[in-house]
């Protein structure tokens, strides 16, 4: 089970090399993380607003091929592992080609702690958001 | 009485044309403006933890000649203007070049209300933080 | 004649204040105009591979309400100016609400030198791509 | 053999938790990287003007702590390998607190391809820059 954001690569996500610059995917992942969460039938915000963040505690990008301006891109979401108060996801970032196609070009993880936005201490998903953690858990 | 913040153009900040991305400016005049708060002995982040919230209304950006990665930039900052619940603010944008002389770049100004940050509604710089007002002021 | 682009705010676009950062406007406006030159049936990529560039000169951005995480946002984006080697946008930004209905966030415009890409000395946009150069002055 | 580089959180770098995205440490390493290179008397803008590039082909970074607008942040970079058409960074990323003392706040490693800026096909800096490929190994 995954999820699918579409995105176009941006101007100012370029770089001198002419092509999109390396911290962008982060922030591409967290757009496809986004959709993940949603497609739960809850927001991310509405996490927040319930008071657990999800900070990222660990990130890892390979970079395959470069992606350009106005490149069509998908980004593939899916959890990995969750823990009492820890989650991981994957994304794979693809360009869409004229043909329909696809070229991979690269792939990524991040690791989240979760945590009380008051305290900023580990909370339990399972007690404090039980739909949810189970619904993650039966992507498994 | 300005105040002048030194930076370096970051590869990030650069775009496919070789130089950095417009919207880097405003990011900048920031970095800018948070030094000039300093100067008075106050820090932007006092000023929030006040309750006291300076969000932009306005932006103007002009731009001469582009920046380039490494380039060595300064920013010069400061007020023009100082209402109750309204504050401006001016910045040029130089470059040094290796013999010391400077280049103009551009320039801008940016508008901010003076809002409360738990009711997002306008409140009196000169009632709530009266001696960075005045010191403001006292500038002109 | 004007285009829409649709786009949601992502996490990494708000600051310490809660809201979209207003060095994102910018960034959506180019993503406007990116749509806006598509819909001449020429890229924007396609007019800097045949050596013109439309490096920004000014820029202005206000700032009505703000925007949030999540938020469906579109920019409306027309070309209001066009001389020989000067080209001048502007833009509107507003959010979608959940009824379907619309919150006007904000406006901008922006003015662009036209130059050539070797050079860097404005070029005429008449005679070097005179097609596109009819088509937009036909929409005034 | 390492450099320190240091810069201060700016406002635009924060998100809506109230610290610096992670999407910013990348950069900040890039920054880092900037000056590492500058020490070996050569800049990497000098590199990319002889023609060649060193595209970011793996990244990872761990988040101990997070940092906070205005924070004073120090990146410290060193090589820790490097083949003939590859080369591999680490970094580690502190807090200056008001004391003098440091707090650690996570670190990070990329590695880059080496490559020609115009076929984009591998190169060797031992070939194509003995002098600096000579320098970066007497560090290890």
């Amino acid at each position: 089970m995954h999820t699918r954001t579409y995105l176009t690569v941006r101007y100012a996500e370029t770089d001198r090399m002419g092509i999109a610059h390396h911290s962008n995917y982060p922030i591409w992942y967290e757009a496809g993380r986004t959709d993940y969460i949603k497609s739960f039938g809850i927001s991310y915000s509405d996490i927040e607003n319930a008071g657990i963040l999800f900070p990222v505690t660990n990130l890892s990008c390979h970079f395959e091929r470069p992606a350009q301006y106005e490149d069509n891109i998908v980004v593939r979401t899916w959890a990995i592992e969750l823990k009492a108060a820890h989650i991981q996801f994957t994304y794979t970032v693809k360009k869409i080609n004229e043909d329909g196609s696809q070229t991979e070009l690269g792939y990524g993880t991040t690791e989240h702690g979760i945590l009380d936005s008051k305290t900023f201490r580990p909370v339990s998903l399972k007690k404090r958001m039980p739909e949810l953690y189970e619904k993650i858990k039966a992507t498994f």
